[in-house]
């Protein structure tokens, strides 16, 4: 009998490797649990979190929670259903209406989780006779849904609409579509995508564009609408794909667009079909949220308030952060072992961020991944810093 | 330009041609909203449920709703991260204890969606060098599974052992591991899997056997372990693979196994590492289900005599009916246009059942997938017996 687990031997080592250096296993933190969007209680403690996705806080959102016990009571825990059998109730559509009223847009189509999202539209968009165009450094929801699609897959440098230009130039007498796929902000790096360069680079070529909104959504643009609002270039951005599970706090994904071919998709694509649609209180506290946050655009501005403050101050402090300012701040290590002993160390001070490691990483580098909240405070800001102070200092790393 | 959903036309011109024989669109159907386990509001109109996955009604349940309801109030609408990051809370990891202890197993590992439980175990368990064996009946999730991994994949003939211990001898001296990949009860035809011949054939193979219990957890077995509870052979079984989504009501799936390095799948399955984690109401909803799943066995014996109802009642009115009594009843129709009709007459009739078309059907024949609940009364089955009769009478069906 082979041994099927074989395969994890190295994995296995590595991490065995990792807990040498770093006496908690970094992917394996329990918040036994969370006592408000910036504090959670991790081995007993309070423990500020600066890893999370929770943009605007709006995890606890009392409208949020409000809608979702009046619809639990009402409505249950559950469909048990498919969107194509019995799981389509009158909130998943009014939920669709909103969002595509938010975004400005005729179609939109709720997923199950924002994964789906991903898998579900680049796997049917992209059929076999057409080619993907997908940045280098796509979240793995785009590499899987390029894998499950039967498309041509072609990567281009990250953040690179030259070589991106160049890869549609190779291949301009292709008869399929072309679709291309970025992120508005990365997830690791925090890293902006140039989509109004990319837009132009798409028309050119005559192809399509499809922008992963996950972590600009409710963050960048001055209604929140993500990086294509910001840069002025709605109009030539034919998908937008996003998540509930970041700044609306809860879970799921969407995709809107202007196009009436997308909702095909509701009747092509097997991560959209063949799943349970969200329970209806997961719908109705994430359209109670998305109110929240169209109602508080000044969360929009003290994020990036206190995302300047985090860059700056990490900055000052000699450590090399992301090329952004963007609520996703990334402190890049030189070696996997400081990483993972930073990484303690900060949670040993109360701190909590996300250790980030090759291949998730570019450039092979481990990162501290750190993220802002609308709902932090100055001074637990301040404090943040104090503890990578106090940790770079214990680990040598600024006098490195 | 090309159009990038020229793809579509087939399906569209498919969809209208649909729509041409019954005036509603089977894969459309707003549930305005649910009024209880087995009536729900459609266009306006208290209409019976019998084509949902509730198998025990617990989407109802009143401890789950409460629970839930508790959770939102303490810890919010969702974690905003996935549970190699932020997202493990206190209350993942009971619900993973709970759940191992029913299916006593050593391990449990939840997933996002029952979709991403299979994608997600399936494509890592399966590496490049191994072989995957799935039944040719296989969920959308299984098939999806198999092709995000790298392994090679051979179908089997549904259902039938001796083909798959066919299929294993012509690779006995590939040095890959094997894993088979079977379901407990299939979800459009109600079938049960023979999965002690199944079991059989992997130990005399030296191969692995994965087994989906989707439909069969809480609803077969004398516990309701599923099938292979059913069968006696559980100990053959070395990865059972469920969803919350079906008998607890909610949303999720898991993976239970007593080998200890499936914990390794935590590290190396992308869709299980790269989604955010489930809700903690959700959680303690699914857990609280659990317990009522546990408290509750009548609710299983009710089903099953509910099943016998359906069943039975459909057979004797000449309709041509599943081979195995089980909590999903299909009745196979000659044509899809028939089917379609037939479909649209029951609910107008205010009977709701699934629609399904092939190619999700076996032997390219539409169904009509109906199934029973452990909330039903006798009553509703007789009045869902009875519409049966009036729309066939009047699609001449019978007479045909």
């Amino acid at each position: 009998m082979t041994d099927i687990f074989a395969k994890f031997e190295g994995l296995s080592r590595a991490a065995s490797h990792l807990m040498s250096v770093a006496p908690r296993n970094p992917f394996d933190v329990v918040i036994e649990r969370p006592l408000s969007a910036t504090i959670g209680l991790i081995e007993g403690r309070e423990t500020l979190l600066f890893g999370t996705n929770n943009y605007l806080g709006l995890s606890q959102c009392p409208e949020a929670i409000s809608a979702a016990v009046k619809t639990l009571k009402e409505e249950g825990v559950g469909t048990t259903g498919s969107r194509i059998a019995n799981g389509t109730y009158g909130l998943h559509r009014q939920l669709e209406k909103k969002l595509a009223a938010f975004f400005r847009r005729r179609h939109c189509i709720i997923f199950s989780t924002g994964y789906q999202a991903n898998l579900g539209c680049i796997s049917a968009l992209a059929g076999k006779d057409d080619i993907l165009f997908i940045d280098a450094d796509s979240h793995a929801s785009i590499y899987d849904g390029s894998r499950l699609g039967n498309a041509q897959v072609i990567r281009f440098r990250h953040n690179d609409p030259a070589d991106l230009d160049k890869r549609l130039n190779r291949v301009k007498d292709h008869p399929g579509a072309k679709l291309i796929v970025i992120e508005g902000v990365y997830s690791m790096t925090g890293n902006v995508a140039p989509v109004r360069a990319f837009a132009e680079v798409k028309k050119k070529h005559g192809a399509w564009l499809l922008v992963d909104e996950a972590h600009s959504f409710g963050v960048l643009g001055e209604n929140g609408r993500g990086v294509a609002e910001q840069d002025g270039c709605e109009e030539d951005v034919d998908f937008v794909v996003g998540t509930f599970s970041k700044s609306l706090g809860t879970i799921g994904g969407y995709c809107v667009s202007n196009h009436d071919g997308v909702e095909m998709i509701r009747l092509a694509s097997r991560p959209y079909m063949f799943t349970a649609s969200l329970p209806p209180d997961i719908i109705a506290a994430s359209a109670a949220a998305l109110e929240a946050l169209q109602a508080q655009p000044h969360l929009r501005a003290q994020l990036t308030q206190n995302a300047g403050q985090l860059h700056a101050g990490l900055k000052k402090l000699g450590l090399s952060v992301s090329q952004h300012v963007s609520p996703v701040v990334a402190v890049t290590l030189p070696d996997i072992p400081t990483a993972a002993g930073f990484w303690n160390r900060l949670l040993e001070l109360g701190v909590y961020v996300n250790l980030s490691l090759p291949p998730a990483t570019p450039d092979e580098r481990p990162l501290l991944r750190c993220s802002v909240m609308a709902a932090h405070s100055p001074a637990q800001i301040d404090t943040a810093l104090a503890s990578f102070a106090k940790a770079a200092q214990d680990l040598g790393v600024l006098t490195a």
